[in-house]
């Protein structure tokens, strides 16, 4: 502890919501990742996390602003994981119908016809609407993205973002996507990193995804896309080309780089040998009301936790899940895996927990940086 | 409409909830059973609602008040028709438990030293919360029911109140929840009505079952239990009596009084024929959080609402549930129905709505009185 200056902010009396240390020696602390820490101060000096110790030990310690917190916890900023933040413009505007019917007959048609500037107030709206809820850090696949980039820069955020390709739009969607993702990268003093944005397989080719994947490493980029999104595309990717769309992600090379996949509810136990052996980091955003809302499947958590895959909670576009709050991504999630696994013992209000903070950081490449109170964050 | 003497209050130009008129012709009106008229005013007198009618049909009608509603909702107070009131003290206690341990090892040991004093303060911490979140009127299984009562007479609450009894209380058990139906039925301005309230088939016997039902025959009671909580209480039935939870009700006459059923997931395709065939009237309580908590299967809603059955939204008691909040039965019903049947069309926003209100009321047998904005009531 640098005592020599004043620190800048001291948080004292909480009570801390901490990541297990790997080495934790409790096993149930250990399943669930998370415990909570009395009576603990945070130090905090160039705006970042410098230590976090007993009340009682920085009694004496100087700073520019004091915080008693006594009945409060200290949490970390949670991480939206995937989102379209320009769609809360949509939101609530057709609901109770089967998702190709929602998506081609409304969504569609009235996304193609948005223009910036409702792109740009849908983004700034989503910002503050995360930030009411506590959301610090999100990852954004859609269009316009310089628009919600500059949101982004405004409101102080931090966020993974990617501008979104259809192989339909030739090679210019896909260039584009890689010139925002190197224009804007590590832009907003660091707060704004990017991906490069394929929407799907069954809308990008296997050239062009193969072609992301070389793009990917050469500029150590992360590939965010949909895949897997429901047990339909898998059975009509299984139909058309024998492979699920994780083994097509796999033949691409999207497995050996940093990927993070929206949904996967569709991810089959034959995908999870190519998902442990992956050599790239792998995400999978999982958003559970839109697939009730669908009366979709779940994503398979305990089998991609089993399997190495860094499990983040996300909330979609406002479109499909009605809101951009993460705490109700957290408690959809604990309930609706506790009735899928039959098992009440799983998924718990502190594994929920994890997935929203350090869990969902890591799949958006951030993990050492954001996610956990943990000094030098 | 009586314009000789002013009414007491009118509220216009606010966009009313209605249920559907039976004769609807409609079809999706139909089954949803609720649409929304616009422009609309209620008028209130002697606190009844006595007109809904166009906005322009009141400007020169006199009134003591009178409120500009433009850009609001009316709506009907929801009803909560199963729940535990004063176990609000337990909220969170537990969590991430089987059902047999949550119950056995923690709920019961405390339940069994609650002090009178704090059924009466979580009594009126659950009325406070209910009111907050729009609920008006709600059904109550629990002991210490005078105490409930009187927080409902002081809260001005409506609520339908019975003293739940275990046989192994011996007949006292039994004619307490009499005796407590009987004082405090139609009491508080005729705001509270009362019901008996065995337990359930496993813990009250098929004698005191049959009992139950002449005593509710005999004063004109509803009944309410718990009965086919979850699939394994069914089997259990099934394997002990042959015969499963409704099948037991059904041998004890209990189909042939008004009976209220709460939860119900482990209701089979078995059972329908004897709800159908009821010569009294059946609801059925559903509470979907707390069967995603425990992992268990949901109420099979759309076969009992095929059934005849009137299935009205519950939040339980707040140690299994968490909250009393009906908004979210509502969200939660609509959603793990969609997932369930695999049909985003089935269950509706207004669906939801209607279980909330109409079908609510109806299955706490207070359909003609409360539950819709309708003359009269």
């Amino acid at each position: 502890m640098d005592a020599a200056t004043p620190a800048d902010l001291i948080v004292t009396h909480c009570t801390a919501l901490l990541h297990a240390d790997p080495d934790e020696s409790d096993p149930q602390r250990a399943a669930d990742g998370i415990h909570f820490r009395p009576d603990t101060a945070l130090v905090v000096r160039d705006g970042v996390l410098v230590d976090v110790v007993d009340s009682a030990a920085v009694a004496d310690l100087e700073c520019r602003e004091r915080i008693d917190a006594r009945g409060l916890v200290a949490l970390p900023g949670l991480v939206n994981c995937h989102t379209h933040s320009p769609m809360v413009a949509l939101r609530g505007l057709v609901e109770d119908l089967p998702e190709q019917e929602w998506f081609n007959d409304w969504i569609w048609p009235i996304e193609s016809n948005l223009t910036p500037r409702v792109v740009a107030l849908g983004a700034r709206l989503a910002c503050a609407e995360m930030i009411r809820g506590g959301v610090t850090c999100f990852a954004d696949h859609y269009f316009a993205m310089d628009t919600v980039a500059d949101a982004v820069a405004e409101t102080g955020l931090r966020a993974n973002l990617g501008e979104a390709f259809f192989s339909s739009q030739g090679p210019e969607g896909r260039e584009r996507s890689l010139d925002f993702a190197l224009r804007r990268d590590k832009s907003a003093g660091g707060r704004i990193t990017t991906s490069l944005a394929p929407h799907a397989p069954y809308t990008v080719t296997d050239d062009d995804l193969a072609i992301t994947a070389e793009l990917a490493r050469e500029n150590g980029l992360l590939v965010h896309l949909h895949a897997a999104e429901n047990r339909a595309q898998t059975d009509i990717s299984l139909d058309r080309h024998g492979r699920t769309p994780i083994g097509v992600l796999q033949d691409a090379g999207l497995l050996d780089v940093d990927v993070l996949i929206a949904h996967g509810t569709g991810i089959l136990d034959r995908d999870l040998p190519a998902l442990s052996a992956a050599t790239g980091r792998v995400g999978v955003a999982s958003a559970p009301r839109g697939y009730l809302k669908f009366g979709w499947d779940t994503t398979p958590v305990r089998a991609l936790v089993d399997a190495g895959v860094h499990v983040g909670l996300a909330t979609d576009g406002a479109a499909s899940n009605n809101t951009l709050d993460v705490w109700e991504a957290m408690t959809l999630t604990a309930l609706v895996q506790k009735q899928t696994e039959r098992d009440p013992r799983w998924l718990t209000a502190r594994q929920a927990l994890r997935h929203a903070t350090l869990d969902s950081a890591r799949a958006v490449g951030l993990g050492a940086h954001v996610g956990s109170l943990a000094p030098g964050r």
